[in-house]
C-alpha cells in the first residue's frame, strides 16, 4: 500500500532531498562540508526573510524554543506567553522549567490573541516596573498553532514590541515557507524553525534567527545552558562551523529543499500552500463540516471538525491503515474532536485529491451523510483556481 | 576521487543504513513507527549491554552529556569531573554551565585516571560530609577519549562507585560497540552515546542508559531542564514513544545497523575492532612512529604523534585533499602535533589498507624516513592474523 502523508509534519521528502542524504557521509570539519553549510546558511536566510544569521542546532524544533528561553533570558527576567493551543502551552512550560515568571495570555483553541492584549501588558509592565525593577523581556507567540490550525497576526504583534524592550519570539516550526513571515521586514527579533514541515526534509535539525536586540539580549543571559547556547553557535556560523557534530546528512538533504524553494522562488511557494490550504477548506464547506478556526485559519494546516457521531480518531485510524492517507487527529482536549489536513512543504495538489477521495469513502462508512464527491469537486476548482 | 572516512566520527554508513534511510518518510506516531522503535531499543539494550531502557535523543552526543548532568543532579549536589582531553573537559564545562560544585581530576592527555584517585575523594566526601551536608552525587568520565586515544578502566572505577551514593556516568560515545562495555555486569549507571561512531549512523542521535539508582536521581533532580528531562523520556519509550519529533529517518536507518551488529554479534564486532586496532599500532610501530597513548590506548582511535618536522596538520589535509583519505588531525594543545586514524564502525579492513598506504605515501612526501611499504606489511599481517 503506497502511503501519502497529509499530516503537519514529519512531510513528504522530495526525492532530491533522500537521494542527497543516501550519499556516503562526510567528514563535517572540512571544506567540502562547510561550503555545504554557506549555502544552506543562504538558503535558510532567504526563507527566513532576513539578513541575519540562522542557527542551525540538531534537536527537533523543541529544542530551539528551549534555546530561545535559556539563551535569551536572565534570572528575574518576566516574560508573556501567549497559548491558544498544545504548543503554545510549550513556551509557558519551558519558562516554568527556567523559573521565568510569565503572564500568561490564554487563548480559545481555535481562536488566535487579540494583539491588543500584549499592548496593554506591555505598558502596564513599563509601569510597575517602577516598583520591582523587573522587566517583561521576551513576549512568545505561536505563528500557526499545529494543534488548532490558528494563525496568529504576527505583523501587529510585531508593531507592538518594536516599541518595547522586549524581544518577540515567533514559533514558526510549523509556518516557515507554508505562511507568509517578513522577519526583518515586520521586525521579529526570534524566529524559531523545524526541519520537518515547510522545509520538506526528515525530522532532526532546528533553526533560529536573531535580531541585534535578540543578540544583546543573549550576550547578557544568565540562565544556565550548553547544547542551546546560541552564542555558540552564532560564533560557529560566522565561520561556516557549528559548535558540535551536526546531523550531517539531514544538513546535505536541507540543501537540496532550499534548492527547489529557491527556485520556486519563496513568495510562489507561499502562494502554492494559500492555494492548497483554501481548496482544502472549500472542500470542508463542499461536505457540510465545519472548521475550528473559522476566523484565524493558517494555510499551512485545517483543522477540521468530526461531525457529530464521528469520532475523528477513528477516522484517522481508518484511513491511514487500510487506504495509507495519514492525517492528524485532536491532540488533547480536542482528542476524537477534530482531524488536520496539513497542506505543507511537498504535499502536492495530487496528495490532497488523495486525501480528500479517501476522507469522503471513511467519513460514509462512518456513517456521515454529505453529498458524495462535493468535497473532492472543491478541492478540484481550488486546485484549478 | 573517492572519499575513505577514517575519522573518530562520522564513520562510514553501511548502504544498508543509507538505504533505509531514503526511504519515503513516515510519519513518528503510528503502530509501524512505534515497531521499529521497539526492535531499535531492543537492539541498542543488546549493544548497551544492559536490561534498563536506552532513552533515544534527536541531538548529538553533547546533548546526552548535558543531560547527564541537568536530568540527574540539584542545586548543593557535587561532582568529580575526570578530564584527560577535549571531551573530558565538557564534564567540569557542562557542571559550571549548571553552577554544580566539582572536583576535577585532571590526567595529563595520553594518560588515563588511576581509579584510586576517584576512590580517595569518594572517601574523604563521606567524612566531609558530616560537616556541610553536601555530597558528591556523580562521577563524570570517558571511557574512550577521541581526542587522545586513551580508553580508561570504567570496570575498576565502577567497582568503586557501586558503593558510594554517586552515580558513575561513561561518555562512552566513542566507545559503544568498539571496546568491552558491560554496563550491568558492571554496575555502571549512566552510559551516553551517539549514532555516529560505532553504531555507524549519521550523527544526529545519543542515546543514554541508566541504572535504577541513576533514575531515583532523575526522580529527584532539580535543575533546570526541558529537552534534556529523562523522566519524560523514560516514560514516552516504556510506550515505544518519544516525548518529542524524533529524527525518523535516522532512526530507521539505526535500525538497519543495530540488525548488522545483531547478526555480527557484538562480542565479535568488538574483537574485529581489537584486531583493526592492533593491526594500526603494529603498523605505526614498523613505520618508527610514537603511540600519545601507549599504555592505555583505546581500539576505537589511535592517536599517533606526528614525526619530527612533519606538522600533523598538513599531513591530514593532504591526505584527505589530494588523496581522499580523512583522518583527524589533533585538538586544541596537540593541534599539529598528533595525527588520529579511526578503527571504529563501517571502517573496514580495505578502508585501513588504503589508509596506510596513503600515510606512507604523504608522510615520504613530507621528507619522514622510514622502510616503504613497512607499515602496511605490519598492517596487513595484522589484519590476517
Amino acid at each position: 500500500m503506497k502511503n501519502y502523508l497529509l499530516t503537519p509534519g514529519p512531510t513528504p521528502v522530495p526525492p532530491e532531498a533522500l537521494d542527497a542524504m543516501a550519499r556516503p557521509i562526510i567528514h563535517h570539519r572540512t571544506p567540502q562540508f562547510q561550503a555545504i553549510l554557506k549555502e544552506v546558511e543562504e538558503g535558510l536566510q532567504s526563507v527566513f526573510q532576513t539578513k541575519g544569521k540562522v542557527l542551525i542546532l540538531t534537536s527537533s524544533g523543541t529544542g530551539a524554543m528551549e534555546g530561545a528561553v535559556s539563551s535569551l533570558l536572565s534570572p528575574g527576567d518576566k516574560a508573556i506567553c501567549v497559548s491558544g493551543g498544545k504548543f503554545g502551552e510549550r513556551w509557558g512550560e519551558l519558562c516554568a522549567a527556567y523559573g521565568i515568571e510569565f503572564i500568561p495570555i490564554d487563548v480559545e483553541w481555535g481562536k488566535a490573541v487579540d494583539p491588543e492584549k500584549i499592548k496593554e501588558i506591555l505598558q502596564a509592565d513599563g509601569i510597575r516596573n517602577m516598583d520591582n525593577g523587573r522587566r517583561i523581556k521576551a513576549v512568545y507567540v505561536t505563528l500557526c498553532e499545529t494543534s488548532t490550525g490558528v494563525a496568529t497576526d504576527i505583523k501587529a504583534i510585531a508593531e507592538i514590541t518594536k516599541n518595547h524592550e522586549a524581544v518577540l519570539v515567533v514559533d514558526a516550526i510549523s509556518a516557515l515557507g507554508a505562511v507568509p513571515l517578513r522577519t526583518d521586514e515586520w521586525g521579529i527579533d526570534v524566529v524559531v524553525s523545524g526541519s520537518q514541515k515547510g522545509l520538506m526534509i526528515p525530522p532532526g535539525l532546528a533553526f533560529i534567527s536573531l535580531s541585534d536586540k535578540a543578540l544583546k539580549l543573549a550576550d547578557s543571559s544568565k540562565l544556565p545552558k550548553y547544547y542551546f547556547d546560541f552564542k555558540a553557535y552564532k560564533k560557529s556560523i560566522d565561520k561556516n562551523d557549528t559548535p558540535y557534530t551536526p546531523a550531517v546528512n539531514l544538513i546535505i538533504g536541507l540543501n537540496e529543499a532550499l534548492k527547489i524553494i529557491k527556485k520556486d522562488g519563496i513568495d510562489n511557494v507561499i502562494k502554492r500552500h494559500q492555494k492548497h490550504a483554501a481548496a482544502v477548506r472549500a472542500a470542508m464547506k463542499a461536505l457540510g463540516l465545519e472548521l475550528l478556526a473559522p476566523d484565524a485559519y493558517s494555510d499551512a494546516v485545517t483543522a477540521v471538525k468530526s461531525p457529530e457521531g464521528v469520532d475523528s480518531a477513528k477516522l484517522v485510524k481508518t484511513m491511514r491503515d487500510t487506504h495509507g492517507v495519514a492525517m492528524a487527529g485532536g491532540q488533547a482536549q480536542l482528542k476524537g474532536k477534530i482531524f488536520r489536513i496539513a497542506t505543507m512543504g511537498y504535499i502536492t495538489a495530487d496528495d490532497l485529491k488523495k486525501g480528500m477521495e479517501t476522507l469522503e469513502t471513511v467519513l460514509a462508512e462512518l456513517g456521515y451523510k454529505f453529498e458524495k464527491g462535493a468535497g473532492v469537486k472543491a478541492l478540484e476548482k481550488g486546485l484549478a483556481s
